[in-house]
């Protein structure tokens, strides 16, 4: 019997991947498609790409719209989750691409989002060490972000194997979907066609915190992070390049076998052969993570560069792995492996 | 029993696409790859996109390699398909993605591409007035060129019905994959980025005299086609403007009733709701064409817009429709609908 | 003695575009700088690539805040420059940018703009036949839209030596800057990046009667133009292909002849050598339009391709040539003939 | 009286900067263009971009072509540039766009480049401490890589402060032109676009020597230098995001400060405002470096983001500004400070 799925957000481009990887799923039925503003108004006017939707009318977000559904998968402004999943029951699994309940630290959360914190929720990346067992059955699921998915799956097996000092840079190149739909003057595009430009610098990107926790979680000890992201003129797609200095000497061999030995069963996380390096098209539409490994021994550094689809294993594909798990599906039903490319 | 599939050519763009979309497709199993030059190297360093088959080996293109499979998809320079098809017998289903067998016309083939016609095979646009009938159960299909496929089907409804004058003009605008893998200074990133160009104009692409005949056949009567393609700063994507002298009073419903009655029953062509305009992006990776029509009063002109993906419904997308129809599947099988946006 | 400049409407691409010019212009002062809602801010807030003004502050755009100066540029949205130009007095040069005073039918501009027509001045193509007398000494300058600038220019010739006849075809791609700093969702860069889309189809586009009106004085009967632009994804430069029926047997060597005859001795205006086709690149930020001529025997039409940079010959930089020639200067001073490429 | 200007290697991206530069310049006399393969074509065939000199003819690249002018600038693959310099003799000042005078270190220079060591030139980066007084009357340049350019500026204060450990990792997203013309397939359109990728990771860049020299100079003691190149979908532009653990407690005004101590009085090198970033696009075709400093406390790292025009100020701009004091002219002469945006 088909699992019947709500997406709330769905005017959005994280709700729009999301209806584009469920139309695929062969055990998903869609269901109730919600909105905030755009409510009342059909979904093909906000995604043309969506045609066999086209004429689904998008509802009010709220929990009366949303009940009644197997999975509600929320797309929405942080902030608004907790409440709605509160009326929506425990039968109901909800999956929140949001960032409300990413946080294990109500400090953290306070200091980053404001306000009170909204609590915790299992963490949506299976690929993390012991990251599958706190998802399966779950009916609660913190979707991570973009930048903390590449990242952290770049960097953990490192800190997993203890090869690196607790200091790590992160600078990630990445398209301008991450920002949604917000009508921002830096987001126009003749401000972004031909140009990369940074933001957040300093530590002061909201993803930072998610990367702090997740590696020191792995590393066993606190880890710090220099996150910086940059703007580059494509829709979709991150290049991130992590590095931490190395704890002792090592090899690329050696380095690549750590990463070999943590992702070579899984099917989303793909360790590039020697002499390839991660170019984010190769993993547009895909549910997947290309990563490689390398040595700077004059900096006596490891660099690791992770590419992704901030869309698809970033946000809605990997919610979509989380709700598989959860519902006790093959982790990989419904999500392509298969990049479009060129 | 599965389909066993064969792809020539599979390193260079259209090959790859191919492969991107048989992957997804549930009755097929691919088999061999071949290549001209990459022969001997593993498909993953032409498509890292391609993550299941990266490990595949690529083999000479003759027909020994390619024997023994239900289908054989050529993706191949112009002048090579016909003495592979010769060699491969009636009971393996040939697919040309190139030129080779679209000219119905002797004189007009030796006009345009030199040398001796190599025949004329059924030709690839199932959605065309009879094209449907000819593809099923044929043994060799001639799949149409990228720009041919959208300003065919954006023409056709308006001859059919009469509404035009034969004097049709198209100008085209297209990403850079159409024009292959081809190391030219012209489709280098730093050339194309930010530009646009024109070329092949005053009727000098090969793609004339296909339109010319889809139309003329159509039109019953010969028609004359300006066609003008605009090289723009993208990877994939068509967007042809078509028009023609009106031959009467007609107002844009009337217009309208003529392509719906035309393609409301195709899954693949869909014309677009009053006040929406084709754009590329929608049909990224999808098998479809999106189509608006308009009148203009005042220059007495239908325009039609259509838009497609180049790779997709304008190459390899309409390959494997084709052999849906001809290996009698249902015809939407394993192809996409909607497409990759933003 | 310096020129002394004003720029109403500078926070915008187009008086950013000016200001740009006009610093490398060795007879001009740069006065007032006037914004509407961002009046108040410095210039360096909205024009980070002018680093020599950052400091400057916007005033309100007023007559009594641009009065004082020799040259007064408008950048602003139609409807504005009427009111403000009485109040500037006739020794001010009053160059609009806007469409408020493109038009010289009433009625014309009635239908395309609504409200009651603002007047006619001097149109800002010089290189039009007898072009260049109306703009001397002018005190009252229209600026034309940057489709009209190239294909107008493109056309011309044509018309004026009875080659073809009166129904033009135009289809031009333009980068998004020409639709300002608005913010609207089809202009946000991950919908325009990787995408072609068309608007304003079927001579909906506000520049179509400004076309007709070019080319019916240049041909000295009624043309028809049908107008398409298409929006590509680049921030500048607009590839128009433009097309009519030819009268009589034409071959390209005469058709080049003709263009050559009427642009040889233009500065901004050039026909390319035999075999190269223009591309946007080529112009950009440069006062230059570029062309190429083709017939296509088998469609019966003259085929022209025109390049140029919307914001630059299609815009501010036709305002720079026309103050010089206003002024009394060489024509050329100050303006870019070299484009930045790649 | 003109200073008369040879270009070897003019059909490249380079050569094609500088010329584009030289025509603006008041005080230059473009002499003699030179080519390799592309001696006997017209300059107009490889920049069409630069009307001006359309019609110039390329010659071969040798000393007896080169000979005779006052200044001539190298834009040629390594290794050629020593032996052309001995023909021309000291009264040409030779300003080599190339590798092979800028390392001063011989062993390094063998490690990466392979081979003898052709010598070390004066280093053309006039801000960085004591660059200036080098580069006067100097016949003999070597003009810095585009990297090592804005890489060293954004650190060179923070080194000369001691405000940082000697261990900098630098990631710099950059556009395809800095690649070159050269025909490899990693660098065409359909590959580039909508796709960012890193190469050269591990500190396998030629230009991280460069950097370790520039900043162990200003630091008086040896640096560490990771170096990771990135590819983005754009033409021209670096945007360098570098950074180094803090040696003891800083305010982000305290840093700032110390930045515009150092460039307050220099034209090309600007520090923005508070709460403003670089962006690439505002340094477009510009001779600047656009920097923004920030603190993160939680990671202990300073942050630098750097802006340039790859080609301009990092290349052919540069080398200008080297010819400006080389030869005794203000060392701003012909150079712009606005960059073209948007």
């Amino acid at each position: 019997m088909a699992i019947r799925v709500a997406v709330a957000g769905a005017s959005g481009y994280a709700g729009g991947e999301l209806l584009r990887l469920l139309l695929a799923h062969p055990e998903v039925e869609i269901g109730t498609l919600t909105a905030g503003g755009n409510a009342g108004t059909k979904l093909g006017a906000h995604h043309p790409n969506l045609l066999p939707l086209a004429d689904r009318e998008l509802t009010e977000t709220n929990a009366a719209e949303l009940s009644g559904h197997d999975v509600v998968f929320l797309a929405l402004p942080h902030g608004h989750s907790a409440a709605l999943a509160a009326e929506l029951g425990d039968d109901t699994t909800v999956i929140d691409c949001g960032a409300d309940h990413r946080l294990n630290d109500p400090e953290a959360w306070t200091r980053w989002y404001g306000g009170d914190h909204p609590g915790t929720w299992p963490y949506g990346i299976p690929e993390l060490p012991g990251g599958r067992d706190a998802l399966r059955s779950a009916s609660r699921i913190a979707v991570p972000g973009c930048f903390p998915t590449v990242s952290s799956l770049a960097l953990a097996p490192a800190f997993a194997a203890g090869l690196v000092e607790p200091e790590a840079v992160v600078v990630a190149v990445t398209g301008t979907s991450g920002a949604g739909r917000a009508l921002k003057p830096h987001l126009l595009s003749a401000e972004v066609m031909g140009s990369a430009s940074a933001y957040g610098v300093g530590g002061a990107h909201r993803h930072t915190p998610e990367m702090v926790q997740n590696l020191s979680a792995v590393a066993g000890e606190p880890v710090k992070v220099s996150f910086t992201p940059v703007l580059a003129p494509m829709s979709r797609g991150i290049l991130a390049t992590c590095s931490a200095p190395l704890r002792g000497d090592l090899d690329v061999a050696a380095a690549r076998k750590v990463y070999l030995d943590a992702y070579g069963d899984e099917p989303f996380v793909h360790v590039l052969p020697e002499g390839s390096w991660p170019q984010t098209s190769a993993t547009l539409g895909a549910n997947t993570v290309h990563l490689q490994v390398a040595i700077d021994p004059d900096a006596n550094r490891l660099v690791v560069v992770g590419a992704e689809d901030n869309l698809t294993k970033g946000t809605a594909g990997g919610a979509v792995q989380c709700m598989n798990l959860a519902k006790g599906l093959p982790e990989t039903t419904g999500l392509p492996l298969a990049g479009i490319a060129p």
